[in-house]
């Protein structure tokens, strides 16, 4: 059977380095990157691309991309768009290529992006990217971006979700993939209820943007599974034969 | 409030390092190195020394102190005792000092032994610790030791056990200790039976060693909290005064 693992932060993320070209790696931050990317393909944006800085994505803003920038959960000044589900609108973002820096989820795809697949998750397309993974039957790796290299709630809460969902055809790699389907089963019945108290959802109420928990936790309303390559997130050419 | 926060593995200890000089912290390798040195002092050791390879403990051996190295789970070979609790009984360590070094224990001791106390803590002398932390009110860092840096979920319900009894009088810091008290409810009406699928687990089984697991998750058959300082391991003079 192929082996699950979960990578709780980036600061462990060369514990899991081996044979990564051969492994499915699904980056996971439910508050709010990988949430919004997959709503921004929902909404038909073209290409989503990830850079370190706010100076590289108005570089890239100069060449006709939308520049989006986050930092400490709010939008940087001077940017058109922030790291919030709700601003990636299809009349916002149809057809366009979006260039985009956030606090933790751009680390996480650049360390890992010579797997074999790096794939967006949230629990928008939880099923769909399931479905997936059993699929292709490779090793894979659930890497939680977290918070500034700690470890996070909601990111573990949703790498158990996923875990869970595969687990009758892919052996538990270690400790940190049990203890995250432990911590779903023990949160599943509400899981908004029970994200109340994470450091994020309580950064969320300072920065006046609760609402934004509900639409990170909308279960499946994408079948969409954004794939991280060469640098640029976007939907591949076979993906319509998924669907 | 004070502040309590888990570390759940000696990859992340940057994150936590800030003002270690004025926190308490709580050394935690439930499987097995804390649970050892915890009765190796009920059971009348003088001092243990914490070193970083067997060929250190083999000088002090040279010295006069009781030599012990454990690595992968089982006893060095050449060396008169290895990790298993079993083996520290008062016959054997009553009044002597030993020299020990363990695969993930003694790392993490010797990475904080700059703060304001270094105790070591298992189910053995959960509730006086508790009851210690309590009383001291400083902010405190729970440091499971883990393996081999990964998160392992024995020293993970440790730390949530341990912070489910002080929560009324600190504040939870960070996801982290949240993730802790959650797997320890989730798990705590049957530790012995959760236990079963953690990875260390599976290895005493390989190693036949399993009955040390009964032996390591025993509540409170000590009420003595050995410190660590400038590299010793002892019972403070101050000790016969708590109790």
């Amino acid at each position: 059977m192929p082996v699950v693992e979960t990578l709780l932060t980036p600061a462990l993320f060369d514990l899991y380095s081996q044979q990564l070209e051969e492994k499915n790696i699904v980056i996971i931050d439910i508050l709010r990157a990988t949430t919004t990317i997959c709503v921004a393909f929902e909404n038909g944006v073209n290409s989503m691309v990830p850079v370190g800085s706010p100076e590289e994505a108005l570089v890239l803003q100069s060449q006709g991309m939308i520049a989006a920038a986050e930092r400490n959960g709010e939008t940087v000044a001077g940017f058109e768009l922030g790291n919030s589900p709700q601003e990636y609108r299809a009349d916002v973002v149809g057809g366009r290529n979006i260039a985009f820096t956030t606090t933790n989820g751009t680390r996480a795809m650049r360390l890992c992006s010579h797997a074999a697949n790096v794939y967006i998750g949230s629990f928008l397309n939880i099923d769909a990217l399931a479905k997936r993974l059993i699929e292709e039957g490779r090793d894979t790796i659930l890497f939680c971006a977290g918070w500034k290299d700690k470890v996070n709630l909601e990111d573990t809460l949703f790498a158990g979700a996923l875990a869970d969902r595969i687990k009758h055809v892919f052996d538990a790699g270690g400790d940190a993939v049990m203890l995250a389907r432990d911590l779903y089963e023990y949160a599943s019945q509400d899981m908004i209820g029970y994200l109340q108290k994470a450091s994020h959802v309580q950064r969320f109420k300072t920065l006046h943007v609760e609402s934004d928990l509900d639409v990170c936790m909308q279960l499946n309303i994408s079948t969409k599974i954004p794939v991280f390559e060469n640098g640029v997130i976007n939907l591949p050419l076979n993906e319509s034969a998924h669907h």
